[in-house]
């Protein structure tokens, strides 16, 4: 506990901490196992790419947290993470990759040990970092428990952010504004893929204005000309040509809080079909962000977003937004709410949202994006990059 | 198929498809669910930051390779594999984080249409995109099937490496070379963690000699003085002093195939004690890298380092090495082989491997590794950098 540099104070953890329990309190879980990197830290402050291994924090009703991990692991805990030492509990690399020991076998025993083997067990089930083989030593492990679906419950807690959280939100987004500045100046006919998203990464790294940057939970997505119908891909070597549009989604990066952002680009004289989707995203995200209001909800500014979007002859299949904070791979998104149909989710001041606009077709497609905080009255900007087709000449 | 950009010959994709069904066939599987996107992308080629969604490639003994993914990301397969058009299946945005509704089930209702609901079908149970409410989903809609574990099935097969794989990790090689002589050049007290880790990034996409720079599986690691106890954290923006070890651990990307090093610098004059482990180490890894002969097997490599390491009094608990080649976020490591007691992987020419010799205490640590290639004779080094404590003075 002495070791470990806290981004937050101890208040805020123990906060967080509460809330947890009141979720898990209402859910009737005892006891509940977060394999989730992002609610790791949330919660305890852990962090370190140490989430390809088995690993949790445990968190009950009464005991202090307890995180478990891989025994070289366990001295991040001791510098990251307000865990106390008695609290620390490790497995050896036995454990790694073997066809015959889980390491969710030796945290079964610890449960059991502690008393609490026979409790409803809430499990992150649908979490990344906590595969069909966990879950089933886990459970072999712990035959007198009842174990309960307990996804998003962490993440629904981390919805409303504090203002310290704000303040490195508010950090991300001055830094995705000076890549995207970086962007304007380096991009022409000819550069490399690969050499602009060295640029942008250079200062996306060193940040801006004294906040410095952390890594992305995904890299820079992009898509030149006929891979802009293809919202995932990453960069190669291929020189960026004229007379085709290209988009960018990327993330400035503080402290582990996001700051996604994305933008299209025309090198030359934009298309009429660019143009006219151009015409209709913003329209709908002006429509979209007018709804963007304390009180109202995600679907809201959904169903805004695609009446406009219909009204130009458009229509976006997938969800146009989710909440943005604390990221780790593969995704930043919180994973809880969404802007879509059915989405009933109230907008709360403090709230912190990627509106994802992005249209993608056959082969061709459009980004431009914004991510924005939910105040007592109109939305807060992230950041301020010019919201349009950004035209190269 | 038409529009695809391919990394490796048609052939050489067939090549490993009938390597794939003939391990599929030895372990009585009829019917694979590859989620790994390592293995996915081994497989087909596809290509992609789409994996924090279920996601998979389905292999049969005789249908062609079907892709399985969300709609928004069925472009980036047509773009990045050779998946025919036919074989390219997916599911609406309805899906994602859905309470009620899941992929897999989805999924489960194209295999019992094409006929395989009956079948022994082998699932990736412990991979970070197999959670444990995806195999339920799967298993619930194919209640005919007979599920088995068949984890690291493909990633066994992926450990002897193609003569256009190793020019690819020869390309990674020579980028952890260039981004490690960019350490060396601005490496000096007082510049900060997040300055120094944006050269090296910026080294590392740009790429070197012709080889562009793809992103990391995992990013940078590195650890400064007692931080150095923990083997996974990240920068911050605290400056460098002098008069302690710093250690970093990342690795050059070519195309998705990783060469990983570590490297420990000491600012100003090296203490005894980080003198002592660097000749431990250094004795060990040539111990190990002697052992490192086709025909061997990888527990040779980590006897002949611990015993090493044991005459200086050290010890190392954790495995000592891995394969490498293709990496996804969260890890570059192959998931397959270790270097450890009990491990009789035979060596084999065109297997790549890490040497993380690494060494953590309670206030200290010191990585000093190599990435090489086994051959008919020595070791082919991915990498050139000098093999010791680098010392700035």
């Amino acid at each position: 506990m002495s070791v470990a540099t806290l981004r937050f104070e101890l208040t805020e953890y123990k906060m967080r901490l509460e809330k947890a329990r009141n979720a898990m309190e209402r859910a009737g879980i005892d006891l509940l196992v977060v394999t989730d990197p992002a609610n790791m830290h949330w919660l305890t402050g852990y962090d370190g790419c140490s989430y390809y291994v088995p690993q949790c924090v445990v968190v009950t009703k009464s005991d202090e947290p307890l995180w478990f991990g891989r025994r070289m692991d366990a001295n991040g805990c001791r510098r990251t993470a307000y865990i106390s030492e008695d609290r620390i509990k490790w497995y050896g690399d036995e454990y790694v990759q073997s066809d015959t020991l889980h390491a969710m076998s030796a945290l079964g025993a610890i449960i059991v040990d502690e008393g609490h083997g026979s409790s409803v067990i809430g499990v992150e089930k649908d979490s990344s970092c906590f595969s069909a083989a966990s879950f089933e030593a886990l459970a072999a492990s712990l035959p007198n428990a009842r174990f309960q679906k307990a996804d998003r419950l962490i993440n629904w807690q981390r919805l409303v952010k504090s203002p310290r959280e704000i303040e490195y939100l508010r950090g991300a987004g001055k830094i995705v504004e000076a890549m995207y500045q970086r962007v304007s100046e380096v991009l022409c006919p000819g550069i490399k893929q690969s050499d602009l998203i060295a640029e942008l990464s250079y200062v996306g790294t060193r940040g801006v204005d004294g906040y410095w940057g952390d890594y992305p939970a995904c890299v820079p997505n992009l898509g030149a000309g006929a891979d802009a119908s293809a919202p995932h891909l990453t960069w190669t070597d291929q020189p960026i040509r004229g007379d085709e549009a290209i988009f960018f989604e990327f993330a400035g990066v503080h402290k582990r809080y996001h700051c996604p952002l994305s933008r299209t680009y025309y090198l030359g004289k934009p298309t009429v079909q660019i143009r006219d989707a151009e015409a209709a995203v913003l329209d709908g995200m002006q429509a979209g962000l007018e709804r963007a209001v304390a009180g109202n909800c995600c679907e809201d500014i959904a169903k805004a977003y695609s009446g406009a979007l219909a009204r130009y002859g458009f229509e976006k299949t997938s969800r146009s937004g989710y909440p943005i904070g604390i990221g780790y791979p593969p995704a930043w998104g919180e994973n809880s709410a969404s802007f879509r149909q059915g989405d009933r989710t109230e907008l709360q001041p403090g709230m912190a949202f990627h509106f994802m606009s992005g249209l993608w077709y056959g082969d061709w497609g459009i980004e431009i994006t914004e991510s924005f905080l939910i105040t007592e009255g109109e939305v807060e900007f992230l950041s301020s990059v010019p919201r349009k087709l950004l035209v190269i000449d």
